[in-house]
């Protein structure tokens, strides 16, 4: 028996990856007059990976991560303008409307009609706040978690909150690192909805594994959750 | 009848603004290479006001706030080694040991005695989480909520979840704006501990207003906060 059914936020319920993507292009751009493009990528990757320990997920993270990158790229050479770009930039990513991916706002409708339905979302909690109330989705939500890392402690301390056994909560999301792993690992089931582009640091060496588990079950689309979830219960 | 009372952390039951206060004169001293020190502090605040309602609190915030009021004030002559010190001392920030304010365990502890013990924080999700696992206090709580910001829906949200009606409801802190005047003003408790560094965005003018407030208590150390609960119980 399915008592609870949360959905994760960013490219699940509204297109997030992409504005990194754009910011992505806008900094390659602006980094190649320093320096060989092909070195801009992985040279960014690694600072994000290096900060992440004490800076945590988010555009502001993110930016600080930029701004190092261009300096550490450049030798010094990065002109303070060109910093202020790097800034302009990240403004620009939390300023960026709210694009609900396809489905959204049925989907949850559906779920709601059966179930109680929560967000479990992660990152920078003052971003994640702010695209929620832009998103428009705030009020179909019983419950709205936002989380650090989303891992298996924190969906422990969720499902104790609210007083739900894993077995009886489905997590859907896009993330298979974020949303999927560690709720089928205390027990939970898990919808995942691939989206087309989905960061590095989220993709698993061994999803194929995750895919072949018991409580996995995958959605073309948002439009397949309801049944699969039917499925489930 | 009392049913919860929470703690505020930052300036409450740890250090926080003192290590801005060093960062603030590491930022003048940086600076006072460009510009007349006199600009650099209202400059800074502004910049820091601009932003708040895009980058929210906290450290990263800061950081990036730092770095635009350095291109600003230099016109745009900052050095990229002068952007690096600037995110080296936001990550010193971050990487500061958590200083535990003098009698925070004991006050702690006497509390639990009787009541449920709640933390309420504000600001960066990911840093205030650091913080409370590196104080050594997070087992101590019934319950966390870390928020974007401490304004009366916040508090509501709070209680409600907790099932706790305002008026069984105690807060204590040291930011009248809050910790303080929006715990009132939903009908709660307030004990105020001030603190000797408070940042002027935490103030408020009618700081005396609120001292008459019926429900208002002030602590002269968090010592005092046993007894004037047991007053207000």
């Amino acid at each position: 028996m399915i008592e609870l059914v949360a959905f994760d936020g960013d490219d699940t319920l509204w297109q997030n990856e992409s504005i990194f993507s754009m910011t992505h292009e806008r900094f390659a751009t602006l980094m190649s007059r320093y320096v060989d493009v092909d070195h801009i990528e992985p040279r960014l990757f690694a600072t994000e990976m290096r900060n992440l320990h004490l800076f945590g997920y988010g555009v502001k993270s993110f930016t600080l991560s930029m701004i190092e990158t261009a300096i550490e790229l450049s030798d010094g050479a990065v002109t303070a303008a060109d910093i202020q770009s790097i800034i302009d930039a990240g403004r620009a990513m939390l300023e960026h409307p709210v694009e609900l991916l396809d489905g959204a706002g049925d989907a949850i409708e559906a779920v709601s009609r059966t179930h109680r339905v929560m967000l479990v979302t992660k990152g920078d909690l003052f971003d994640q706040e702010s695209k929620l109330a832009r998103s428009g989705l705030g009020d179909r939500f019983s419950a709205v978690e936002i989380v650090a890392e989303k891992n298996e402690r924190a969906y422990e301390r969720i499902l104790t909150r609210h007083g739900v056994a894993p077995s009886q909560f489905v997590m859907i999301g896009n993330s298979p690192r974020s949303d999927i792993a560690p709720v089928l690992a205390i027990g939970g089931w898990a919808i995942h909805v691939p989206h087309e582009l989905t960061w590095a640091h989220e993709r698993l060496d061994d999803e194929d594994a995750l895919a072949a588990h018991g409580r996995y079950r995958r959605a073309a689309s948002l439009a397949d959750v309801p049944a699969l979830l039917a499925d489930v219960a």
